[in-house]
């Protein structure tokens, strides 16, 4: 039937069909399924798609594609680095395919990074399929461990100065890294006028999650912003961050080291630049007036999470 | 098979199917299909979606949603109403649904809208479907004309501050809106001082017909930018556009009226404000580099158009 196309998408495409983003669904064109097996945790799956690169889904859920994923992976990791004076020790909680610690490996100043990622056919997939990824994760500076990020963050207290959640939805193994109790622990995680980063799901989707999140962070944290990027394989095209820092004068829009044009190219960044930085921060009129506490109006169209 | 779960989809979803952006593919729920016939120049489709209110498609494109249209119709308008210093005549080319003039009329400078849309269907559709969109069309300062864009901007010289062309994408009826003739007589039926805003697709997956435009424009105009915006169901979730002035000075970056957070309830804006259009025209690193005219390197991974 010529509206509904469907049968042309039958064979051969990936459908991100969830009950977190109800009546849309982004697909991917698949060349090739790579990998496909249900982990202690969750189901993994990667696939050669025709347009994105490999592409790596768990649960369902698209985690990345190489084509795309540098714009979340700089993002996640350049605004917590460049919004904090000395960042030394960094933690990263989930990331699993590297990404981030090829990112976070970029700044000389680190010194060290340790990562605690949940499932180990994560990280053993994209050793595997996403070099571009994986491959930071033999850096010396870097040390992995495997298990529960809720587990790891209870047993470290003032040892790092950026702690960066790259989780997967709140549904499923990273459910808890959306909660307070979650938060409270980071905080004590932290070193002084430490600085955490957290990936924060879409304005477009997920207001009503990302306020109550913003509200509990503001109760631990005396300095929090929310910023996004854009990224075509995520849900609506969009996701967001949540930064807080224990410094109250951390100003999350103003970075403390600003690029140049040069220093822009040596680090091979393709997303993040400076002013990218700044203008992150800057949110739709819909999603500014909810954050400053604004009554939605009536006849508002997003369906909230 | 689950891995694809096209079955799923395939019942009461539209997809969106395209040779614009291979491998990939928006699809929404279909809750009822309100409209389907051929018009002398395309394909026009409305349904009721099940999450994104009732939808505009055009020769298999999504054209607007209830839910996210807001956010495309500011930008479009408000991006160059606020980059002139005193817009009073307005034309808007296409724009059948009515959403751009919608927003236009908010402007108290604006004495006169002049329309000019080459399908009539999507007007009486739009009347029909889409109600928030299409009542401003009956507003006393409107002026509306059914027929080809092109044509219509050959008979006017020297009678518009702004003009908005809210096109299709550059295959079928809208085609010639995407070339140099077509900004060469926008640039001829301009008042002094006027500028123009353009539909100008998305930097994921368009970046060399956005260079090539907007070299061709810089040979038109003395001043040139390009801005986006985010919108969760157009290609890759966000749209850009083109703006050019006669004006040498225009710097649309900065816009000629900064609004207070009163005003911007008053004009019930719910995507624009002065930072957003600020904001707007940072773009991303792979997108900027190439407007200031670096090579691409050879590991790039966007696709080009």
């Amino acid at each position: 039937y010529a509206v509904y196309k469907m049968d042309e998408l039958k064979l051969n495409w990936f459908s991100e069909l969830n009950s977190l983003w109800p009546g849309q669904c982004m697909s991917l064109e698949v060349e090739e399924v790579l990998f496909h097996e249900r982990s202690k945790y969750q189901d993994v799956l990667v696939f050669k798609s025709k347009t994105y690169g490999n592409v790596l889904v768990l649960d369902g859920v698209i985690q990345c594609t190489e084509r795309d994923e540098f714009a979340y992976q700089e993002m996640i990791a350049h605004l917590p680095l460049f919004s904090h004076p000395n960042p030394k020790n960094v933690l990263v909680i989930g990331g699993g395919d590297g990404g981030v610690i090829r990112e976070v490996l970029k700044h000389s100043s680190v010194v060290s990074i340790t990562q605690c990622e949940i499932d180990q056919v994560v990280i053993d997939v994209s050793r595997k399929f996403l070099p571009s990824m994986s491959k930071s994760m033999d850096d010396p500076r870097v040390t992995q461990f495997v298990g529960d990020g809720l587990a790891f963050m209870r047993e470290h207290k003032a040892e790092f100065d950026v702690i960066i959640t790259d989780s997967s939805d709140p549904q499923g193994p990273a459910e808890a890294l959306f909660e307070k109790p979650y938060y409270q622990l980071m905080q004590k995680a932290l070193k002084d006028g430490g600085i955490i980063c957290a990936q924060g799901e879409c304005v477009w989707l997920h207001l009503s999650l990302i306020c109550n999140m913003k509200k509990f962070c503001e109760t631990v944290f005396p300095s929090v912003a929310y910023g996004y990027c854009t990224i075509p394989t995520y849900p609506s095209g969009q996701i967001g961050f949540m930064l807080c820092s224990q410094n109250k004068e951390t100003n999350f829009k103003e970075p403390c080291r600003v690029l140049s044009c040069d220093e822009v190219n040596k680090m091979e960044l393709k997303y993040y630049n400076s002013d990218v930085h700044k203008a992150a921060f800057v949110l739709p009129q819909f999603a500014k007036s909810v954050s400053i506490g604004k009554q939605l109006c009536s006849t508002w169209p997003i369906q909230l999470f």
